[in-house]
């Protein structure tokens, strides 16, 4: 195509956010709650058409839940082991102007996982630089991906459901009443990531009221330990002794950096925005 | 007391089966709905009058959460190592001819638990012959018991919350919409299992939804697979590769026997009322 200005668009369930990149640099900025599920059956093609219009009709490229069958068009998925280069011929066009970046599916030992538009988020970090070419990165959230990068390569990943168990255990549990208090990396926190990584999850977590019931701890530290007990049984089984590159947001690399230093491990924080950019602006010169 | 005739109660949370001992035989019983949680505030005297009235007046003895601080009177724990003999001790009379049988609580290593109404079950076992004086014995349910029993004591004993999690899962997680088939010991429920002993359960929990996405599993076969990563989760986190006695109802004892079995260990079903019956009795002796 050879254009050098284009909007990157990292869409997503609940929000949207867009770059317009020229010359491999951001130039302007978006976001909005425009996720996925708030725009209506076929609402697409006129939602992308008003992005457009507002960064001078530049083309764009999509990813994330877009493209998924909840979104615009399913783009379908890439295996592992994926790279930018894969990702770039496999795009969708819904229509003149506009891309969509397929997911990337890991099929091993009878396991099956996916992501859609994290990786490009991971395939950026190394390509800016963030991160050497293998590498363990972490994208902490509602479903943490952890990812084994080799020889530049996305080799294999795992998804933990470890936000969303939290999210779960405080709305619906038994224990999620006394999980009123803060969460933070501190000493509570701590004691949970050490429980957590025993690997009993069912019965450290059944163990949150007995201990307040014991007075073996303030209830108000309730809801720090169950976040321990979670991010450490998710770091005990993927983190490992060697570094981790984090994507994160400042509270959540916090609590992952605590967990990861208290298993044995270095983790490095990343930029993830900066990774974003790298990775989709790569991908762009790809197609162009 | 002397009396050879008295009425053995467990009240649960949410119901209430009563026994007529007499001479150490049950001779009549009754089962009911009406839990702790569904008798008003100051309504537990005169539902054991009805009781007592509908068996002759005979003396009651009441196990499990009627023992509560959501009960009628918090009748307290007994320390680990426990014995039918400790928990008759330590009974408290909110009114003639009432008994209320305290709980266990077992502290070890900084973790707390607790158990109330489990305990006449699991020291009945043994004073019915039913398990060894060492052996380790399990109570399936929303909040799993696992018990170690030591010289004919209750030695240390964990909880897992395998039950209430599956609950949990399948009425409020994202992959709880898979979860819509039955649930039974064959080869989902297996796979499950061998999955959950691996003790990466938040990933294996996040891997339903990919495997149906990606056509490793059918769909209908969800349920069970969930329902066997978590209980395979409790065995392998508790029962060892040794005798495990369950107490447990039909359906449950089927699945926790499949996944011992299936982690190398050996399961053996123990009738729970019989259990129950002889430990309320054996307690009734040393008080009388």
């Amino acid at each position: 195509m050879g254009q050098q200005t284009f909007i990157a668009v990292d869409w997503g369930t609940t929000n949207r956010r867009a770059y317009l990149i020229k010359n491999g640099t951001v130039v302007d900025t978006e976001r909005d709650s425009l996720g996925v599920t708030a725009v209506p059956a076929g609402g697409f093609e006129e939602e992308v058409a008003k992005l457009r219009d507002r960064h001078g009709g530049a083309p764009v490229v999509l990813a994330g839940m877009v493209g998924s069958n909840r979104g615009w068009v399913d783009a379908g998925y890439v295996s592992t082991p994926a790279t930018l280069e894969a990702l770039a011929t496999a795009v969708v066009h819904p229509m003149d102007g506009v891309l969509i970046i397929p997911g990337v599916r890991h099929v091993a030992e009878g396991r099956g996982d996916v992501m859609r538009g994290e990786e490009v988020q991971l395939l950026g970090a190394l390509a800016a630089g963030l991160a050497p070419a293998d590498a363990l990165l972490c994208q902490p959230g509602t479903h943490c991906k952890w990812a084994w990068m080799k020889d530049g390569t996305l080799s294999a990943f795992v998804t933990a459901m470890t936000g969303e168990m939290f999210a779960l255990l405080k709305a619906h549990a038994l224990i999620g009443q006394e999980m009123t208090g803060e969460v933070t990396p501190g000493a509570a926190f701590v004691q949970g990531v050490r429980e957590g990584g025993r690997g009993d999850l069912l019965a450290s977590l059944f163990g949150v009221r007995p201990a307040s019931l014991l007075s073996l701890r303030d209830r108000e530290d309730a809801a720090a330990f169950v976040s321990g007990l979670l991010i450490g049984a998710d770091c005990a089984s993927h983190a490992g002794k060697g570094e981790v590159h984090l994507l994160a947001d400042p509270a959540l690399g916090a609590l992952y950096s605590q967990a990861i230093t208290e298993l044995g491990g270095t983790p490095l924080l990343i930029d993830s925005h900066t990774a974003f950019i790298a990775g989709v602006t790569r991908l762009w010169e790809y197609l162009s």
